[in-house]
């Protein structure tokens, strides 16, 4: 089966075009689609560049592109609704309903979607960040007062990059623990973690998942055999239990799906909008 | 002028909904919008309480809400189109178009917009994470063999952010070396850094808004002086012309901007799609 091509075009990073355009087409499966990011189109001559690649797309395959477009400037637009693809322009579906509602016209300017924040939310981002390398993998457990939310679970239950994810995406101050043998061998918490039990959230997943993990690091011994990795999380999750640790199992759940979860569940008040 | 709620609603993230609605309403100059992001709403019950929620807030500010929403299940959105809202079907706006070309019905699941990637690119996800922690700031030189792009600039720049949204979001394996006095006082590039000439990618910014940056720091003395902020940028970017380094005034760029340029300019192939 020939591939369809999917442009997603911007005159910005391309990003919202990319997240509209993707979660659209998780909604068709057994297609395969061969994904392209055109940022920055905004001037004549790009768009004209980028009807070329369209056309290229056209003959190499025989099927028309989908192109996901959240250009604003007019003229561009209409440039781009003249070649031979489907055209899903973000702007025409949703601007004039929104101008209706609004009884204003909107400013049809390039479009700032990742404007940048002011200097104190920069700033509060940037701080985020450093917190969570700086309390990463238990280092600096003496500014867990400072954190909003401090995870814990085992070795590559996914804790990093979710601590990341909500430093980047909402300016969440995230520490993280990880579970050491001993903790799970004695069943206790650790003394370092018992002041701020209720800052703790958990995360777990499932043997297999955590065992391909491991193994995919071509790691050796005891640390992906599978006794060790179901006693590792057998010990982790009645820890959660006993101490009344709101927990989620993120075999299925990509960071950002955990992320959002645990502001959900918690409350916690995201301190910056992206 | 009282403040018109914005509802985004998901039966994910709720990420995609906020992305879409976000670059939508920045074309609304003027207006303040009171955003509520409401992920998760997968059932009935969730459905209700969001619609209880809209007639809050109607009655509160007398306007009615805008709903931006990727809600899939027909019956959850049709209890949504029954409230007083403008409601922003993303779905309704793009499905039916994108069957008809693709002469398909869509699956019409509950989308994984973020759906759990393969262990492969979980893995490749988590390693560029963990390189751009390790190699943050100018640590782990000896590792720049594996760096796709090294960022270097003065500090506060935006190294640290734009690397890990590299790592995190396209996989990027980036690293980042501060220019320290001594080597902007030299003219010349650090020996650790002449071998990787070609991985580099400087990052600017004005001196009056890197001023403010590291004023709102309470940074007291020389570093957010104006003499020395000038000193360090006016340094920087000899330097980055001297050695044909390419560059970007991030001055009014987001991270995801300065992250979406970097890629476009040096054609460096992100490696996993979020």
């Amino acid at each position: 089966m020939p591939q369809r091509t999917v442009f997603f075009v911007s005159d910005q990073t391309g990003v919202t075009a990319e997240t509209l355009g993707h979660s659209l087409l998780t909604q068709f499966d057994g297609f395969e689609f061969r994904p392209v990011t055109v940022p920055f189109v905004d001037s004549i001559d790009k768009i004209e560049q980028l009807a070329e690649r369209i056309d290229a797309a056209v003959e190499e395959s025989g099927l028309r592109p989908l192109v996901f477009t959240s250009l604003v400037d007019e003229k561009l637009r209409a440039r781009l609704l003249a070649c031979n693809a489907l055209i899903l322009d973000f702007f025409e579906a949703f601007l004039s309903p929104l101008e209706q509602e609004l009884a204003t016209k909107s400013s049809h300017a390039l479009g700032s979607p990742h404007r940048m924040a002011d200097v104190a939310s920069y700033n509060l981002r940037i701080d985020s960040i450093n917190y969570a390398m700086a309390a990463d993998d238990g280092h600096s457990p003496q500014h867990y007062s400072q954190a909003d939310v401090i995870l814990t679970g085992v070795s590559r239950s996914g804790k990093t990059p979710t601590c990341l994810y909500l430093a980047l995406q909402y300016g969440i101050f995230a520490a993280n623990y990880p579970l050491a043998e001993e903790d799970l061998e004695s069943g206790h918490l650790p003394d370092g973690l018992m002041g701020f039990k209720e800052k703790l959230y958990g995360l777990t997943i499932s043997p297999e998942r955590l065992r391909q993990i491991r193994l995919e690091r071509r790691s050796l011994g005891r640390y992906a055999s599978a006794q060790q990795v179901s006693f590792e999380l057998r010990s982790a999750e009645r820890l959660f239990k006993r101490y009344n640790i709101p927990y989620i199992d993120a075999t299925h759940c990509s960071v950002e799906e955990i992320a959002s979860t645990i502001l959900n569940v918690t409350g916690i008040e995201r301190r910056v909008r992206p």
